[in-house]
């Protein structure tokens, strides 16, 4: 199909039932929204390259449109606001397949649908390698947003559901699910695993509830694992913390495939990423009813993995038996 | 530097006076932004991407960030909107250096200030081969946008300004600057036609103008050309078009040009894309109200091109002599 083609098939596939807020969605020079009266806009921008980001190996193009969408809704939950609409710039070879085009797009619609999220408008370009993709996501919040900025020393460091199965799903990949599966791990964990890194979750819901919670102060997404990302929130806000690496709320699948695949876990959890958990701090006093809250909430535990400390800049992390533990950062684009 | 590094320097780069309606910029997991009160939100995205939509050889990383920003501005423009805020996705290789970021970003900057748009947030990649542009325009509307598919039987067809001098620039450069000015044309119509080939001037002010006069229907921007771009137009509006070679307002720089490389300056008028002028229909009776209008108001021209017919979907190309003449479209992705 020609590139109008592809439009005219996209405008179709991304059409659903009457979008709330859509005033003029694809096809025109621009989309037309209109966010709720009073709120304040949201946006949000990330970049997903093929052998940066994910390899053709291991993503689908169904994998790579929902983790495009995925990874930008994460940012607007860390804020806690409501994700609204998105739009896709897509560059890929002349050599791509349709179906690989509209797998790409029910993939992003699969990640979008869930949280009423619709696709506005995009660009579709050849590239002459690879595969780029560019997802916004606009969102809206009525509220005070949560910001990395705003730890307090003595606030107590919190994260949503568990950790380290993003990167464990990337080791079984890496490894090979064959190999894995014959190694002893179940089907249903390698499945867990596998989907966690290559569909992950935003939370949401999480993200709104918690942005609205008494006693919350600063949130942000765990894209690049605990390790880096609390790095950020901590130099924005002229802290430090302390982490208990045994308070890590480690997912059960991810230590089983570490057992394994003679890996650490704990590696996984403090610097794998991906895991798209929200990371917050919160008034100590208010974690319990916080974490009671949320689960009653939205069914997310929330675990108190340790304590912003006002002397410091950096992150010490603590053994179970109080001693310092070398933790290496997650990766970091341009590094080096 | 790191990516924390270009996050950091970018934030600097990018942070100008106190920026209207910016509430949080460049940092956080998203932006946070107000809207004007009562406007619609106008959301649209373009891909630049080296090798098809430019070639390093040609374009500088500040012309790459220029037209990056300039082009979407065209998009949010013919809606008739003001455009406020950007977002930009850019994926470079790692050899990239850090002058050439300094300098995209000030390309960016050179196209935004203007119309005090701000970025407002981004996100960096490494690219395994070549730039890869994605930016995102963010805009408001008070007014009711122009939409492509307002086009009525009997209108007349008008565009902006001039056209032909992107892909004379296009020629210029593909032919050599030295070439060229060697073969009789002067420094500053190359640099003219240069110019409006890299650093293309979104119609931002005569969009806005445009779109709050009385007799203006359809209006779009001109990225593909006149023929590519009306042909949108009337199938948008479910009618057809009748258009004079001869009323195009062909740029007597363009036309220099094509006499001294023998190429044809209709070809480029009619297809050649990238003039980002605005193509719009309106009344038939109040098109030279608005063209003193327009010019009154900004200086720009506005020249009736053809008429609206309804009774055809296609688009034919009238000579002096009132025969039809073939156009070939322009460029279109995928096409094939």
């Amino acid at each position: 199909m020609g590139e109008l083609g592809l439009i005219r098939w996209i405008r179709e596939a991304v059409a659903g039932a009457e979008e709330p807020g859509v005033i003029i969605g694809i096809g025109d020079d621009a989309a037309v929204l209109a966010l709720a009266p009073g709120a304040a806009l949201l946006a949000t921008t990330d970049l997903v390259v093929e052998d940066v980001h994910f390899r053709r190996a291991f993503a689908s193009p169904r994998d790579i449109g929902w983790k495009a969408v995925a990874v930008n809704l994460s940012d607007i939950a860390a804020m806690g606001g409501r994700p609204r609409w998105a739009l896709v710039g897509l560059a890929i070879p002349a050599s791509t397949e349709v179906d690989e085009v509209e797998a790409f797009y029910e993939g992003m619609r699969g990640a979008a649908a869930p949280h009423n999220v619709a696709i506005v408008g995009g660009d579709t370009s050849e590239s002459p390698r690879g595969w780029f993709v560019s997802v916004t996501v606009l969102g809206e919040h009525t509220g005070t947003p949560r910001l990395r900025s705003a730890a307090r020393p003595g606030d107590a460091v919190a994260v949503t559901g568990t950790v380290g199965r993003s990167a464990a799903g990337l080791a079984v990949l890496e490894s090979g699910v064959e190999r894995v599966r014959a190694a002893g791990i179940d089907a249903e964990t390698v499945e867990e695993l596998r989907r966690a890194h290559l569909r992950p979750t935003a939370r949401v819901a999480e993200g709104r509830w918690l942005g609205e919670a008494a006693g919350v102060h600063a949130m942000m997404d765990c894209s690049d694992g605990i390790a880096t990302d609390l790095g950020h929130l901590c130099r924005e806000s002229g802290v430090g913390a302390r982490v208990r690496i045994d308070r890590l709320p480690v997912a059960e699948a991810a230590r089983e495939a570490a057992r394994t695949l003679g890996r650490d876990p704990i590696e996984w959890a403090a610097a794998g990423g991906e895991d798209y958990e929200l990371l917050l701090t919160c008034d100590p006093a208010s974690a319990g009813a916080l974490a009671a809250g949320l689960r009653a909430a939205t069914g997310t535990a929330l675990t108190v993995i340790g304590e912003i400390d006002g002397s410091g800049t950096g992150i010490i992390w603590v053994g179970p038996e109080g001693r310092p533990v070398e933790i290496r950062p997650g990766y970091e684009h341009f590094s080096g």
